[in-house]
């Protein structure tokens, strides 16, 4: 598929991580780009979060520096220093200015960050940047925390495939020792204005990595980020245009968040919850949330126990108006509750399908309304609970 | 401290649980009483729900009946006409109205009650009706589910004792195979208006039952109902009067309640989780309850670890403003994060302090405004994963 032109990128082990992996990673663009961000809505923010979005959407990226092994959240004015310095520090050796330069941190909380380690670094880094795969892939692995695997995707928007699109995301519910961070950053080549960036980017943070959840923990830390380097020369700017690239981002991004919660701690399942039939996509949304959210509807799955109660249930207590006579249920395609009534159904064969796929699905009807929305999430298995409970700090 | 007076009870088990435990209880009253209920917020409601809050508050009542084993929730129109069925055979039996009869339920969903048995029970359990604390020890116990042990509290008000009030509660957090319900039961001799008995049970409740959680699952059946059978004589009806009543009564309802997450499957931990400093007691309220859902902070009291970032960061998405430099927070008395600054402290030491204790005291200060609030929830624990993701169904 190849990458969109117009990119650089380095990942390295600069010894952030007591681990020896890679721990640092810069993109980076030729000539300077449009940036789009989608920030974490925690009121607890990291350093970098209030860097970025004081920063973005801009016309004058040059660079993203990325460090994972330490959040630099919670961490004072030492904090907010070490965030300029690295900008900063990136900044000089790039021959850009400091505010052209956006910051990603992810992992301990409350801990300055090794700046003479990092500040080593950046040096180190700036001299391996290039445009090959093997440069992305490398600062792909460099975000990673917990995750098993890196995640990334590549795709081109229509038929002549003269726009590409790629991307590379971290998550998988927890970060030793303290919290969750989702991070993914979205390049293209394609020319948006500033403010069309914004708004693609909005639209499919919102049917994609708004909808994924590992147990429901708002991270300090989480950032989306779309860079475009505007250099295959390709201007997106009427309606038609717009919405192409946005169908092909949205699905981007679908495929990468999806793998959040597929790589989520002790996950065993990979749970979908499609509801259907809501007034809006906005009571959708909310009842396939409540039902992501439920604890007893993931330890049904994690126990291949096809428990309708405890998604109906959950379903009741979103907040949303439904009603139950008009509500449908299907577990991996069999129906077991229908107009508001349990369904006599074959326990044994849905248990069997739920137990011999990763991937379990749960469609919801409740009603005949317009909405409906598709979240995603993790089960909740004893591996979770041995991880997360573990004496860590 | 004795049972307030005016009161009949009776528990036995009449055979809708397998193992023989008892499953059917009746509450009733000499005289007519006054009766006040609070219900669950969920749509998805057990048809006893939607009986009870058409006759409640009243000023009629004379008995409710209480099964367990079957919530005769989502069972359509014949669990409609069951539940008709139970307050009429109930009425008949003791010379009422059906519509001076209530109905809870609790167990299974989506399976029909057996409606031969019950019948049956509903005729043998109206001779066993007693005023002893015997039958309202066997009326406790057979109200529960998955509980470890009954739950009941007596207080007298006042200095003078004269009025009394007892309580029964039951929940565990789930019910095989399931969802969890939370009944209580609150009774008292006093003389109250239904309009006094309706606000000063909203009032009790809110400082109560609606700040408990386990998995944060709002069951189809939650209840819990105040019956005045007035029988002391004794008026309560001014301002102070209804003040001291308000105070006894919610302290009894806090004592219950905090006893079902104490209870909770799997539990090793309670949790106490007291927010202050908000701007008001529902700002509190909201971040206490993030707090006590979060799986992280469950997770971390499990392993005895003071895992500070994520309360902080669970606060910080509740949705409330905050401000960061004024929050403060102490671990078991310990304090671990001041004026939005992490503090050194004893580690080994917290986290010896949590593994020592059953219950655990996060005290989180946000700002320095008047609201504050607790909650109580229960720890995160493999057994609970293990419990509830046992197939069942």
């Amino acid at each position: 598929m190849g990458l969109p032109s117009g990119f650089q990128f380095g990942g390295i082990a600069c010894g952030i991580k007591c681990s020896g992996k890679r721990d640092l990673a810069i993109i980076s663009t030729d000539q300077p780009g449009v940036v789009a961000g989608v920030y974490t809505q925690n009121i607890v923010r990291a350093t970098s979060i209030d860097w970025n979005r004081e920063r973005t959407p801009s016309r004058s990226f040059r660079a993203v520096v990325i460090n994972s092994g330490n959040a630099n959240a919670c961490t004072g004015q030492q904090g907010i220093d070490d965030n300029r310095a690295m900008a900063e520090s990136v900044a000089e050796k790039i021959s850009a200015s400091s505010d052209e330069v956006l910051v990603l941190s992810t992992g301990v909380i409350g801990i300055p960050l090794p700046m003479p380690t990092i500040e080593q670094g950046i040096q180190d880094i700036v001299t391996t940047l290039t445009q090959t795969q093997e440069g992305f892939d490398k600062a792909a692995e460099a975000i990673l925390t917990t995750d098993k695997s890196t995640k990334t995707v590549h795709c081109s928007v229509g038929e002549t495939g003269d726009v590409k699109i790629a991307g590379m995301a971290k998550g998988a519910g927890m970060i030793g020792p303290n919290m969750a961070t989702m991070l993914a950053v979205m390049m293209t080549d394609a020319c948006l204005s500033q403010e069309n960036a914004q708004s693609v980017l909005e639209i499919a943070a919102n049917h994609s990595f708004n909808r994924i959840s590992v147990e429901g923990h708002t991270s300090t830390n989480d950032a989306l980020l779309l860079i475009c380097s505007g250099k295959s020369g390709v201007q997106i700017e009427s309606d038609s245009e717009l919405a192409r690239f946005t169908e092909s981002l949205t699905s981007s991004c679908i495929d990468l968040a999806r793998r959040i919660p597929s790589d989520g701690e002790g996950a065993s399942h990979l749970i979908s919850i499609n509801v259907s039939g809501a007034q809006s996509e906005s009571d959708a949304d909310k009842i396939a949330r409540t039902i992501a959210a439920s604890a007893l509807v993931k330890t049904a799955i994690t126990g291949a126990d096809p428990n309708w109660g405890r998604i109906v249930s959950a379903a009741g207590y979103a907040g949303v108006e439904m009603s139950l006579n008009e509500t449908d249920l299907k577990l991996n395609g069999t129906t077991v509750f229908q107009s508001g009534q349990p369904v006599p159904f074959d326990q044994g064969a849905v248990s069997k399908s739920i137990s011999a796929q990763f991937e379990s699905s749960i469609e919801l009807k409740v009603g005949s309304g317009p909405g409906s929305a598709t979240h995603w999430t993790s089960d909740l298995t004893v591996e979770y609970v041995r991880f997360n409970s573990e004496y860590t700090t």
